[in-house]
């Protein structure tokens, strides 16, 4: 059975670069940038037998950037990869999914070095060109065997086809319901390129499997300071900015390799927003595919002094469950929006608050509207949802995407499988 | 129909002051209280036309603490009670449920006003001697004509009987399935006095209820700045140590009345431990009759460098819904802990923590242990569950209570009644 693939229903909400002139989408994946090729096979990780082992193979070492989880307890792989992309450099992504080689001691770093060497010798080139990504449970040791056993098999499953990317965004996914990938050709003046990826989602069945991974390719001639600062840049409006459930993982990684192949790129700011584009497709496929999520709300604080204010509060709004139980709901219940800003220590004034819902203006100075709760409602009532606050203060925004929360999504994550 | 009476089943787990030994449980409530007088009448605020308005009277102005929510969306009455009480002294406590009066703009501040200086005309004393407290759903302007209305009828009502606290407590619970009243008495080789609140919860199956009030009164002769250090001090380590479901409020208050009657009172100390052991009972009864609520947890993070580093990560973890969602399932899940807290922007050694699932341990040095997953998962099965994270850093530590994540909960809290 293939999963079906996730669409680009993230166009409708207020998400992502708002000008996609310069932008086509594509069909396939990561394989939609020349020169690369993917691979994705079962290597006995996953106890369901599905494929659980994904590469990523640009030919030759290419300017590479990577950000990962900010959080304190990193996994191995993690710690791995920023030392191999410390140089601004890689050739190959190898990503298991079944084993989150995460607090498992150094025991776990040997492991994810381990690895990286021995697809590096499959490869035939240095053990620090190939970056490692995990996710799965949590405080279990990497069956090493299996990989050991497995990386021949992978290497020889490398193709350059719309099927093996499919085969590589498939191995990664853990409880997904749809593979996500993106592509898209940015073209301007100044000339063209690609920018491609592909990502799996915070669903969790399993106990422990809390983990966004996202491996992103483009042919642009990106080198130097410029790839980490523009991928930063393109993180934190997208894959930073969306919340499941507001647990942070020990394994988010999102992995950047530019192969500078595109002989005449666009300018800087078309590449910028073709990234931007296809980290926001993705980070919309994540929630969407969210476990339990039967609606994606973009919440969206504008009027505010700054865009860090504005984060501030959307972030402490999606993360309340009271909201993302009122969304699920399509229930118009601004107190628990005005409720959850008010706690995030963010200065604002109530009497300038404005929330709209679904276009719908709910709450107008920090008071009651007298708003129609049958049509407010029904404004919510969709699968894509839109709210707005306007804090009445100044210019800046910033958008967030939850999911709503759901009888399911609790029934899901109570229960260990023993 | 009467509801039942909540339990003092917090003294099976670690929460609240250790030793006991100088407390003795009363019968009653507040009127256990020499001198306290209450009552509590139906108004029509709420739509079930259940009881809706109570009040508690000391006769004559005392010393008085009080502590509001942090919330910069305050709502009215907060704002009102901490100007009645900044001189230290008040004589009443007026509390309505049905209506928080929050997101109420100038007008709510006046009816706050107004509301007290009503029942002060009535008792015969100064407006700013009596407290207003409300909760209910939040943006709705109060109907003033019920309470001009309910207020003569409310004073006749006051009494000093056990029959009297209880319609007091029954008249500000919402959601709530119990009424929350607990009394002590402390006594030591100084003397004795009395310590009673009543409480009530954080349920909200209507819309953007969530508010937490107390009401204690003691006949120890407390007074000037002791009496809201001693106030703070067991509020922090009781109501600002449970979550229900991790919202914060824009009405929480806990009031505080002294009548100073008693002659031999005890110790500082005693009188210390038997407030922190009212309010930590009062807590433990609003998170176990918490919203889908159907086990509470202590949740002790030990062995850290400050107790504010233990809170801060106590919070954390059970501010997280993958960790709640995992108490609900008694699941050993010791992964998300060390996720949520990995996030909580405090430093600690993961590969120096412990965890352990109702006294089993189920993680060492950061790793999992070889734990039985049955014992566990039985270990962490009852109305009650204990989990202790141990840093292995230093002697100081916080518990935190909280409510397991049930799918009722979020049935309960995503439609609203229209």
């Amino acid at each position: 059975v293939t999963e079906p693939v996730a669409t680009t229903a993230a166009r409708s909400l207020p998400w992502g670069p708002a000008d996609r002139s310069n932008l086509v989408p594509l069909e396939g994946g990561v394989t939609a940038v020349d020169g690369i090729r993917a691979a994705g096979i079962v290597a006995g990780l996953k106890p369901s037998g599905a494929p659980d082992l994904a590469l990523v193979d640009a030919g030759r070492p290419v300017a590479a950037a990577v950000t990962t989880t900010t959080n304190l307890v990193k996994a191995a792989p993690c710690v791995v990869t920023e030392e191999h992309v410390a140089d601004g450099r890689a050739r190959a992504v190898v990503i298991n999914a079944g084993n989150a080689n995460a607090c498992t001691g150094s025991r776990g770093l040997s492991d994810a070095r381990e690895t990286a060497r021995l697809v590096a010798e499959s490869l035939g080139c240095a053990p620090d060109e190939v970056v490692p990504l995990s996710t799965g449970i949590i405080g279990v040791p990497m069956p090493m065997d299996r990989i050991v056993t497995a990386i021949p098999a992978l290497v020889d499953d490398l193709d350059d086809d719309e099927a093996a990317a499919e085969r590589a965004a498939r191995a990664i996914i853990t409880t997904d319901t749809v593979t996500k990938r993106f592509a898209v050709e940015v073209s301007d003046d100044a000339g063209r390129c690609r920018i491609a990826g592909f990502a799996k989602g915070a669903g969790m069945i399993e106990p422990a499997m809390a983990t966004m991974l996202a491996v992103l390719v483009t042919d642009a001639p990106l080198s130097g300071p410029v790839l980490p600062k523009l991928l930063g840049q393109a993180v934190a409006r997208t894959f930073n900015r969306i919340s499941v459930d507001g647990c942070g993982s020990t394994n988010d990684t999102v992995v950047l390799l530019a192969t500078g192949t595109a002989q005449r790129p666009p300018s800087l700011g078309a590449m910028q927003t073709g990234l931007e584009a296809v980290c926001a497709d993705l980070a919309h496929a994540i929630v969407a595919d969210g476990e339990g999520t039967s609606k994606v709300c973009a919440l969206t604080v504008g009027g505010a002094a700054t865009e860090a204010d504005a984060e501030r509060l959307a972030r402490a709004v999606t993360g309340s469950v009271l909201f993302r139980a009122a969304v699920h709901g399509a229930d118009p219940n601004w107190g628990r929006i005005l409720a959850a800003m008010g706690g995030a220590g963010v200065a604002f004034d109530p009497d300038r608050v404005t929330v709209r819902c679904g276009g719908i203006t709910v709450c107008r100075f920090g008071t009651a509207t007298a708003f129609d709760r049958g049509q407010a409602a029904a404004a919510l009532s969709g699968p894509q949802v839109t709210i707005e606050v306007d804090l009445g203060i100044g210019e800046r925004h910033a958008t967030m995407l939850c999911a709503d929360l759901t009888p399911q999504y609790v029934a899901d994550n109570a229960y260990y499988t023993t």
